[in-house]
């Protein structure tokens, strides 16, 4: 590790020479197999862009120039070379290091990133400010392929090629969202870095750069310099037709020539667009073997990489069910944003590829497809993570919900998914689901209860939310028999307190109840839209404390719907809400959070005791 | 009128031959001209599809065909040749025509649309159900030029032209979105139809038509009809690197034109685009001139045409409120999604075009880039309506609240919007702000003060809301002197009862009060989130009965979130919550609404009685 010792802080990698950088390279590469390894986190993407930010951190002066990390996942090596590599034993870790950029953590990240695609338009307002302020510095946005085919990536180009704004986007082509990836530009894109026969006619086309301010970079010069850099370089009438200069494709590993692209792209006068080829899971074997499988990964040995097994999940119970579903009903279709393995769909996906698609990361299209789909006669089911699925929230009102069409969104991921922090956190769909006409929500309170609500879900005749967790079961549960719209579902009952919880909280209050044997009466609240409101108006008239428990906000969720529903009635007793309070919540294991947001069992038996106390 | 009176039911069309399809051309611009003058409504760009959609009602039989049109207000012409012609009288209006296609109004309207750039994405979930199904059927979407550049659009088009959906897209090109069109798709468009040198460029390329699945509509015979196809076919790049074939520039107003290319169009074995250029407003001297004002329109002299009426609305106090701080302010920018003069941003436009960005019909984009701007040091305002703004609800979280920028979100159109109906109503915004931690949801309660919080948000180091009406005051109120966080303003006092409104629904409480001098407080919450609560904490110890009254839903608004700070209090009296029940809400006056809804003075006024009776 005799270069990354030399790696202290910002611009140190500035000092190095050509194989030193190299060799640097080498080292970050065993360093993250070894830290990853050790705790978890996102390794193939960080394996693929480590040239690339070497490359970006010796061209740029990161003190000034800005740089936004798409995603942000692949920002490990950025985090390295910008004076963080001691903290990467706490990576992922509560109050460790971030899994992605984070102002409070270096003043070098400059924008936070998690969701897919946020990067151009992000970087298309810092630069704007720039010019506004008559600032001098470069802004960067570094993207991959999967991520710049999103809408909101098209939308930020589509504006800045007409605003022609001076923006740097390194596209950072491994062929590969999280899954393979899909889509007509993604195909495109593969056709301009690997087609051999397409660049030569593209070359005996003579480029039209009339449109496009190269500054010095000329079209002349650009022609001289071509033997210097070793690929050809292409303009891609695609992004020239959205106003962009395009370079590339550039090998992505290549420290010597990326450095030299970027530092004649630093003189481009309007946005550049360089597309670099790389590898994603570089360097290691088994990641470059199966790059989806070490894309967000746990701890594993790093001489035999990740070795399958098979946990019990709500994730597999899904993938398992729908296909089982799907064998006696042709009408099935299965969706999902670029989230095959992710969302458990790889069973489905090979057995009824003519049913199963996969539309890239393009949820607000997700969301409407299905919707055309249903009011087709099809059985169409979405399945997403819960934070991935506001980027539809439009779409759900509009052209789900208000033509009340039969949709059933699988949302995985709910509620707190632990080491991925703020972004990723499933803790806000109740809210913005309940508030939304014709939707019904509804989540399972065990494994085995989800394959039941899904096969209800499927045969309605309204849009239907099923949401879960990450992850398995705390305690094995009886699955319900029978669903009915609007009915809850008693698990115990008892004299001292009612509760109300949803879908694992459930298992949750069974424990803190069986453990001192509670005299407490439990509701799996299988609906959280519409509520039992029956159940509800005998328990009210029944206890005179009621506690409700859920993995969500308390504001919009399910304990504030049935504090109005209670209102309404009259209730004259306590209610207690348990829930997170409206703050963000950052990364660490789901107990620890828990235990942050007072939501443990402790914390919960207290609140229990406090109650009956109150009532007796 | 002798064309029209032949058109009674679908297919009636077909029975004409060309030139009395060109006579019912003229007689339907001229009936729309004089219901949409008596009415209002959307004029220009119906005007604009006369003949696209004589020539697809003739090509097509859409009573097995399905036609999604992408907006929807550019129906009118389709729901004429459908056999609703006799409803216009009452297009509009409460239980009336609807203005959008509407499923329960026809078995011919197939998908509902209000809101931009859909109707690929649905249009594609048919494709792929008519595909599952064996059936065999024609999938038609009309879009403009406006919403095809839009990001949901783009990933549309990406999923269809990887998997080659059969398609056929019909881009109403009139360079146009409501204001005129912005963005690097939009000007390469015009480039194409309108460079007379680029298309002979163009045609000097060899196309290289290898990649897409033209069916017996090959180039070559392409080639050989050019000459009968009066304007020149252009392949392009940019549709064709997407994988779709494309088909045009066509002349939008030639019915023979549009239905030879219509017909070859049906035999291309996957998705075709077709781009017809048109003339909003054609027909009609004065929309010509000036479409966008002809866009949605209010009912006006035929003869003379709109005349300019100086209205003292929410939107022009805002246009004139920003611009006048921003000739102070230099930090302040201003950023619209296609809607410059709706918003009213038009006087900012002009006195700072460099400060002013008009993205398109981009949400998503605006929020994120209002989020880039901020964190470089500008103050960023987004004006935009409620109900486009759930466009942006990831970004919102993802990217503004998260980092908790200080992006300022002025959302006109908040409450009901009156004859746009379902999908214009701008009654979700108080419920999906309100569940976003760190966002700040404010509302002024008459125009004049506007003005004083628009000035305090643009100040803040956070995310503000600021949510107003559609048009002007009922009644002139004494605007607020002084802006603090988190506090209200008592606009009376009275023992009664305690009524605590927001936005113009102080207004209404104000009327009421002061009709019969009743003895009650009033309580303007000028901050919706976060709430008064040492205020409310003071009321709850005060008054048994506490009334709430907005203009959005009941569910997770204003009411409900003071509920819940009150269940916090131990409050013991009663809570009654006015707003909108969990529902879409049709389109009519917005009194008329509000009499449905009850939420009109006199449904009030009992609430207010019988809360008072059980008071004392």
């Amino acid at each position: 590790m005799k270069e990354l010792l030399k790696i202290n802080k910002i611009n140190d990698v500035k000092k190095l020479n050509l194989k030193e950088k190299e060799e640097l390279a080498e080292e970050i590469r065993e360093f993250l197999i070894d830290k990853v390894s050790k705790n978890g986190g996102h390794l193939a993407s960080n394996l693929g862009v480590v040239e690339l930010t070497i490359s970006l951190c010796d061209v740029f002066d990161f003190k000034k120039d800005k740089i936004i990390f798409d995603v942000g996942h692949q920002s490990y090596v950025y985090k390295i070379l910008t004076g963080r590599k001691d903290q990467f034993d706490q990576l992922r870790k509560y109050k460790g290091l971030r899994g992605f950029p984070y102002k409070k953590e270096s003043p070098y990240d400059y924008f936070e990133t998690g969701h897919s695609s946020t990067s151009i338009s992000a970087a298309t307002g810092m630069a704007r400010a720039r010019d506004i302020h008559k600032d001098n510095y470069h802004v960067v946005a570094l993207i991959g392929d999967g991520s710049i085919s999103s809408g909101m990536s098209l939308e930020a180009m589509n504006d800045l090629g007409f605003r022609k704004t001076k923006l740097i986007i390194i596209l950072n082509d491994n062929g590969m969202s999280i899954s393979s990836n899909v889509g007509g530009l993604s195909s495109y894109l593969s056709r301009l870095s690997l087609n051999e026969k397409y660049i030569k006619i593209k070359n005996k086309i003579k480029y039209s750069l009339d449109d496009t301010k190269l500054g010095n970079f000329s079209f002349k010069y650009l022609s001289r310099i071509k033997d210097g850099i070793r690929k050809t370089l292409v303009p891609s009438k695609y992004f020239e037709d959205m106003g962009l200069t395009y370079i590339g494709p550039i090998d992505g590993h290549n420290i010597s020539e990326i450095e030299k692209v970027l530092k004649r792209a630093k003189k481009v006068d309007g946005p550049v667009i360089i597309h670099a080829v790389t590898k994603k899971g570089k360097g290691y074997p088994f990641a470059e073997d199966i790059p989806e499988k070490y894309h967000g990964v746990s701890s594993f040995d790093k001489k035999v990489g990740i070795q399958e097994s098979k946990k019990d999940t709500y994730t597999a119970a899904f993938g398992h069910e729908i296909t089982k579903l799907a064998s006696t009903d042709k009408k099935i279709v299965a969706i999902t944003a670029a989230m095959q393995d992710g969302v458990g769909l790889g069973e489905f996906a090979k057995k009824f590829p003519n049913r199963y698609f996969d539309v890239g990361i393009s949820e607000e299209h997700a969301v409407t497809l299905a919707a055309g789909m249903s009011v087709s006669n099809l059985k169409p089911v979405f399945a997403v993570y819960s934070t991935f699925l506001q980027r539809g929230f439009d779409q759900l009102v509009h052209d789900v919900c208000m033509q009340n069409s039969s949709v059933v969104f699988a949302i995985d991921r709910a509620g707190l998914v632990g080491p991925d922090g703020e972004t990723h956190q499933g803790i806000l769909d109740l809210s913005y689901l309940s508030i939304i006409p014709n939707m019904t929500v509804i989540s399972p309170k065990c494994i085995e209860e989800l394959g039941i609500l899904l096969k209800w879900s499927i045969d309605q005749k309204f849009p239907v939310a099923i949401r879960y967790p990450r992850g398995g079961d705390y305690i094995k549960m009886q699955p319900l028999k029978k669903v009915s719209l609007g009915k809850w579902e008693t698990i115990c009952k008892g004299k001292d307190l009612a509760i109300i919880a949803t879908g694992k909280m459930v298992q949750k209050a069974y424990q803190i109840i069986e453990k001192d044997q509670l005299n407490i009466t439990l509701i799996n609240a299988t609906f959280i839209k519409p509520l039992d409101f029956e159940m509800l108006k005998e328990i009210s008239s029944q206890y005179k404390s009621i506690l409700t428990l859920e993995d969500n906000l308390i504001s919009g969720g399910l304990g504030h719907h049935i504090l109005l529903a209670l209102n309404d009635f009259d209730y004259s007793g306590k209610v207690k809400i348990l829930g997170f309070h409206n703050k963000f919540i950052e990364q660490g294991t789901i107990e620890e959070l828990y235990l942050q947001e007072h939501l443990d069992n402790d914390a919960i038996k207290k609140e229990i005791d406090h109650l009956i106390k109150k009532e007796k």
